[in-house]
C-alpha cells in the first residue's frame, strides 16, 4: 500500500451555511463545490489547501452518522482520508491481513466520485480513517 | 493571512510505543523523530506524508492538556495546524480583528522549533486550530 498524501479531512458541522463564512472570511480558503452525498446522508462543502481538501459535513437526516457524531462530540474533525496510489481494494486486502478492522469490505463511491473505504477507529488508534483513490 | 498547506495533524495517543507500529507497519509511514516538548507536557513522534506531518502526542503528565483530552474523548485527532506564509504574529492580529478567540496572544516556540499559536475551538467551528511558521 502506498499512501501519497492526506487527500482530505472530514469535519462535522451543524450547518454549512454557518461554517463556510469562517473558512472563507477568516482562513481565506475558497469553497469550490457543494455536493449532497445521499448514501451518507450528508451535504458537503469543499475547500482546498495545498494537497489537501477540507470537506465540511452537515447531516441531512438525524440518522446520518454525522448527526450521531455531532450529538456525542459536537463539531470537530470527523475523519482523516489518505490518498492511495495503488488501489483501494488492494489496500483493504493488505490492511485486513494485518489485523485492521474494516468498515467497508470493498471500495464504494464517495463524494467527488472517488473510490473510498473506511477503516474502523477501534483498530486505527482512535482515528476514523478513510482510504481513497483520486482521479478515477 | 496566507495559509499554504496543512503543516501537521496532532493526534492524541495513550502511548507512542503502542501507536508507532500502526503508523509504520500498517500505513507504511516512517517515524523520523521523537521529541519531548516539556512546555506542553507531551512526548511527540513525527511522520511525514506528502506536505503534511502527523504528530502523535503522548502526555507525560496527568496535567497535560492531552491527558485531559484522552480522558474526555479517548484517542483521536486533537488539532489541525496550518502553515502560514506571512508570519504567525500577523495572522493572529488579523484573525483576532475578525472576532476569533486566541489561546496564544503571541507566537511561542513549538515542536521542531516552529513559531506556533493556537486558536480557540469555540470560535473555529469546533476544530482546535494551530497556526505555524515553518523554516525559521
Amino acid at each position: 500500500m502506498e499512501l501519497t498524501h492526506i487527500e482530505h479531512l472530514g469535519i462535522a458541522v451543524k450547518s454549512l451555511e454557518e461554517s463556510i463564512p469562517y473558512y472563507e472570511n477568516v482562513l481565506g480558503l475558497k469553497c469550490y463545490a457543494i455536493e449532497e452525498v445521499a448514501d451518507q446522508k450528508v451535504k458537503t462543502a469543499f475547500f482546498k489547501i495545498g494537497q489537501t481538501k477540507i470537506e465540511l459535513l452537515e447531516p441531512t437526516s438525524p440518522e446520518s452518522t454525522i448527526a450521531g457524531f455531532l450529538e456525542k462530540r459536537g463539531e470537530g474533525i470527523h475523519h482523516m482520508a489518505f490518498a492511495v496510489a495503488d488501489g483501494v481494494a488492494n489496500a483493504l486486502a493488505e490492511v485486513e491481513e494485518k489485523g485492521i478492522r474494516l468498515i467497508d469490505k470493498a471500495p464504494r463511491r464517495g463524494a467527488e466520485g472517488l473510490d473510498i473505504a473506511f477503516l474502523h477507529p477501534k483498530s486505527t488508534k482512535g482515528v476514523l480513517t478513510e482510504l481513497c483513490e483520486p482521479g478515477k
